[in-house]
């Protein structure tokens, strides 16, 4: 099985790194291309000139991209992916996308004779790295068994969601809540820091209780109070995801209030903090705000 | 040592009957006679008639009430606390309370020659009935040295938050996570149900991820899934909490506004679903703005 | 010059009237065709089966419909506009639409040789009645020109707002001001009625005031006060334009968090109100929540 | 009839020299003792040292500060109100205060054979000037008669609305739809303007439409539009004065999601643009926000 990869960013770098390790047949792709240069250099993998080229004897090809506008514009033109993919080849899309653009793209493969599926994974770099990604499938059973040698390189836990776009709808959900819960642990854990609580005791406290989180077990003890915000995740990404869950609840007419100022804020944030920042560093801009520092 | 305990309702009760079991000399009091008669006829506990009473020999006096205010207002009157206690006790506030309150209830205990510490609990009726209760504390640490085996006997993480009223603080900013990331969970479930995903499925995956909470992991799958929806602990009593906790916010002057608008949220909801209605319930506001079941 | 007119609902009713009054060659059609027919009968004008046989000999065709898309669904097939247009004519869509469905029924007109703009109006039955309607246009200057005889026979305020979609755009962020105007003055009287504060007393001070509104002014006074609550225009309806006004904030990356937290509050109204509800009732809903009469 | 009048400031001063212009024998004060000087200078008031000494001799003792808490901290000590004030004496406050301070003040002077009106004005610095001020007013309605020239010297529109507290009430919801106003004008005017329309047009169109308001029609074209933005009312005033009506709201428990997150974001406005920014300025913040200029 013949395996393209496309797209070398923070998560898709080792997620290949995991495939060619497990010496399935690799040629990759990046826009930048001297990142797939150096990527080949180190892995064996062939370096491919163009999408169309990456994709030319691919079995199985893997995009990790920023948004599902970004793979869709890769399909199309004399270097697109429809210039190089056979038939009976499935694209699996791992970027965390919006299920109305994957529907698109599927079509649009569909009428080529190829299949897809959206695949966008969770567990950050780490995760990528040690091969413990959860991934949340949208699309057909079959094709997800074909492909499924692939995904297991790199994921852990592989969940069948539903239909082509399922596995947007619920990484966006995902990470939904963690916008929330990061948010909204940032407006508590400020107001304790002013009533001149030790953050620390309190989350102790709190991770023993009903209001834990991911955010409030990991990240915040991680990242906030040790003030390393390391840039693993950028948030204008998580803004990104949190505005497809937004738009979803829309779309389907459910009242989201929560859901709807969060994405709200972090719009806010990723203007005033800038594209480069993590996502952990909305934190910052309620500190901000509140004129306090989580330490 | 000598222990009074007032209030026996869903957490009080099972709190007290750990203090009895462990053989401390307990007296009990609640405002309905005929619970703490019950109480005592089963216990062996010693049922005192009015709050004075219950104070009179006792070194530690528990109280386990609704509100802060509801413990302030056992304070005077010849029935009072204040008439009973001796000089030296202390009195062990576990409601959810405000810390405004608590440091009034301290100043007036102090000027009679007795302390105070607000205790408040978590881990709900199942973690009062086998004594795993984390117990968040404010007050003097000697004096929480002091009282520690009475906490013991119901509490197994007991965590020393900092002054009068600190317990609080952290207990509001608890609930006010709990029921942000129920809110949260509702709208974004409602939204997957409506694009045609299993439920269970989806918190499969976001149990795996970086979205997952308390909620999401716990009371969502056994609750919500089920339709069980259990009445272990009053929706009005977390609205009161996460009122307590927008207040802080607002004092403190942290800007919190996905606090602020959840703690609106719930106040429509207790509106809506009633005093008796259970936490929980807040998802079947949502499932009736979003015209479905998350099942 | 003649006019077909499409679309005689509660507004357009009267514009038509209008139209004819002023002696323009009419022919009206309307999805329940009885409306129509009844329309003929009383003022002259032709009844025309189909959107086709409206539009075969008009150079003005006016529609006056609930949404976009309800215009866009009237363009194809062999009964559509587009099968009776003629080359030069010009569409004037007076429905309160959303801009990027305008720009597309603009560009199949434009492949068909015909012109549009896109011309909502607002002044609600009364103003449509008596002519005094404001009108705001988007398209070309040129062709409003053409029209504008049209448009004067029931508008008094026509201003041309910028390209096709621009006339959606200034509507839709007008019907968010009323829709966010009536909801605040319904949270704000609210509480004063719970102060024990007569609001007419108050509204007395505010009308003279810097918070006053066409809403505190009129709709309240007359509507909300008198409890009339007549049914005028469908909050349904206004549930649908601040709903394109959240999209255009969030589309041009504005964050806008009370116009989507408003957007949001109306969506949930229009689930507890119905479809038939008129926009003032977003009263009702306040006062249910907080339990009191503005009255 | 002797007048006193403490707190010269923006209002304050143009106030006190209506006063002055009516012939009444006047006696000011202000904590910077210079303004008070330069005042009795021009106008042929006498200067008081203290709270006190201007109170002595005062049948109508008028204060115009910044909050409730500042005036009640004028009543105590030796130099305060209390030690000068005569029995059967006036307190007219015409700070925008919050009603339960007034309340208290109310109750102070009750002790001492004084009588209390809260009487907030609204109107700005020119209605002052030229005595158009509106002004409500909560109390007695037998003590407003007897204050009534006075208050006539400044204001033009004179309403009682209740009891002591009522015309705060009233004030602190007029302001909340003021804030409300200003808030959702520029956010849906940044969304006309990054959609090419031209925010004078808008108004055009909005002005003489359903959505008018009187931020739309006087203060945006004349503060905005003309990027004047002169400072003549403090944001952080307007902050303190929604934050009045969002706790009122709060403890009527009336659900007011509107008004509480707009309360926040002038938190956070106040925080961003200072201490001496005007309230339009909140305009600035929602341009930054959305990286456009409405103009």
């Amino acid at each position: 099985m013949n395996i393209a990869f496309l797209g070398l960013g923070a998560i898709g770098r080792p997620m290949a790194t995991r495939i060619a390790a497990a010496k399935l047949p690799l040629t990759v792709w990046n826009r930048t291309a001297e990142r797939a240069a150096d990527f080949a250099r180190t892995s064996g993998a062939r370096h491919a000139a163009t999408p169309a080229d990456a994709a030319r004897d691919a079995d199985v090809i893997v995009t990790c991209l920023s948004t599902s506008p970004d793979v869709y514009s890769l399909l199309d033109g004399p270097d697109g992916l429809l210039a190089g993919m056979k038939r009976g080849s499935t694209l699996v899309d791992c970027t965390s996308g919006d299920p109305g653009t994957s529907r698109r793209i599927a079509q649009r493969l569909s009428e080529a004779g190829a299949t897809f599926i959206d695949a966008p994974v969770s567990g950050g770099v780490t995760g990528a790295e040690k091969g413990t990604l959860t991934i949340m499938v949208g699309g057909d059973a079959a094709v997800l068994d074909r492909v499924r040698p692939v995904l297991e390189t790199f994921g852990q836990k592989i969940v069948h969601c539903g239909d082509v776009g399922a596995g947007d709808t619920v990484k966006a959900v995902n990470q939904a809540f963690l916008a929330i819960h990061l948010l909204s642990a940032a407006e508590g854990l400020a107001t304790l820091v002013k009533e001149g609580v030790d953050p620390t005791k309190a989350l102790e406290v709190i991770n023993a209780s009903s209001g834990r989180s991911n955010s409030s077990m990991n990240l915040i003890p991680e990242r906030v109070l040790t003030r390393a915000f390391p840039r693993t995740f950028r948030l204008a990404l998580l803004e990104k995801d949190i505005g497809i869950a937004a738009d979803m609840a829309r779309e389907n007419r459910v009242p989201a209030p929560v859901t709807q100022l969060t994405a709200d804020v972090f719009r806010i944030a990723r203007g005033e903090l800038g594209e480069i920042a993590d996502h952990v560093e909305i934190v910052k801009l309620v500190e901000q705000w509140a004129g306090v520092e989580i330490a």
